[in-house]
């Protein structure tokens, strides 16, 4: 009987946004998860209950027993618990950290067989997402392993890519504009709006333009605004409403200066 | 015979980016759109012809046969024009501005009827948007002018609402966040993006799906990333890869610092 990549057993070690959202998607779509390590014990057992996995907060009983590992944590533990991690796994499997910012070399002296396997998006436990139009970026040390880990991620996306993880590292920071940053934009607003008792729902429609516009138009076309158009009376006026919330205040004035030089060419 | 509502007969000064997608708008729904002033001969040209409307570049010029008059020019410009505007047209007839962030009493001593008819989008020319689910604004001085504002709107979009313009002020402001100040960090993407030789088209999913998130979560839970996780690995890492930029460089460092400080209720 011909095996399918589906029958691949898979342990996560994490079981925070990412993980969740990957662990939920590879099960669904057949994948054996074995075990979900958390070190705290809620997030373990919630998540080994969606996917049918073991659970464990002990890194010392991480199981044996699987053909990868995604190790999913904030980057800083990653780091320094690689060598505890590595200790209570399978070390001839394949291990793949998620990370975007970490160089797929953390691995090297710890086990033979590592990669990366970075899906590029915001993830929450309380939202499902669709993984079909999420890019995947996989990088390993062998052309096998590559092979692997782009078929894994091409039986959940459609943009499966290599990536190095110079090219990565870029990828991340460019994330943290047009997501992070761009969704604290809209929580200055929601704050704001709360102060005047408006609703955030009335700025939706907006939202949702601004994000439309940029599949057809570049950013830089699809500006509009008093920063752009340096209406001094409009800015102001905003400046001057924000006189309460001096960082709001600062970030406003930044922000629009930046946006008035991007349209001049600097 | 019953006149409807379309057979309202309207004047444009201003052909920008608002000016011609709701000059559009209203041509498509039966509404006879007579003049379009601007003060660039091309674009009173090609929006009069797109709504088969007369065009002229002379504020003198504007004519005396239209109902509703629907001004909308730069700030700066609406107010430094606004006794020539009205010198040239029917003092009888309703004038409205578009501005999310001039009073209504801006028009006090020019006209008897006047105010405010607030679409609030982010426009281009190049690009055509759906008015149904566009918030529309409205303010006037009597309630037959309210009406009247508001079943205009009410042909174009499902979302019309009375606003006073302290409440508009305040919507604008919010907006410029929402949108103006989104865009910019698309933009910003982009720019990192082409020096880093990556293209901007992987970022859409991430866009949508940040955008697609504050519909079911409110921005500061829909919030990730490594600023609010405080991971100093990444930030530093950032902050460090962003040294050629300066201005970029400072921006990254203040938006996480305001995403730090929100999540941890300040």
């Amino acid at each position: 009987m011909k095996r399918s990549i589906e029958d691949t057993s898979v342990a996560f070690i994490g079981a925070g946004n990412l993980a969740t959202n990957l662990a939920k998607a590879l099960y669904r779509k057949g994948f054996r998860i074995v075990q979900i390590y958390s070190r705290t014990e809620e997030s373990a057992q919630s998540l080994a209950q969606m996917v049918e996995a073991e659970c464990t907060t002990a890194l010392s009983d991480v199981t044996k027993d699987a053909q990868l590992y995604i190790v999913s944590l904030k980057d800083a533990a990653l780091v320094r618990l690689l060598p505890e991690i590595v200790a209570g796994g399978e070390r001839k499997a394949l291990w793949v950290h998620t990370a975007g910012s970490i160089p797929m070399d953390i691995w090297a002296g710890h086990v033979e067989r590592y990669g990366v396997f970075y899906p590029m998006q915001t993830f929450s436990k309380l939202r499902e997402v669709d993984f079909r139009d999420i890019p995947i970026f996989v990088e390993s040390r062998s052309e096998e392993d590559t092979r692997f880990l782009k078929d894994i991620a091409a039986v959940l996306s459609e943009q499966v890519y290599e990536a190095t993880s110079e090219q990565r590292k870029s990828l991340h920071l460019a994330a943290v504009f047009t997501c992070n940053f761009t969704n604290h934009m809209y929580a200055l607003a929601a704050e704001l709006l709360k102060k005047y008792q408006l609703p955030f729902e009335a700025m939706l429609p907006l939202i949702d333009e601004t994000a439309r516009k940029v599949h057809e138009l570049e950013p830089r076309a699809a500006q509009t605004g008093p920063a752009l158009r340096y209406d001094e009376n409009v800015i102001d006026g905003h400046i001057c409403m924000l006189a309460d919330e001096p960082e709001m205040q600062e970030l406003y004035r930044k922000i629009s200066e930046s946006i008035h030089r991007l349209a001049a060419g600097k």
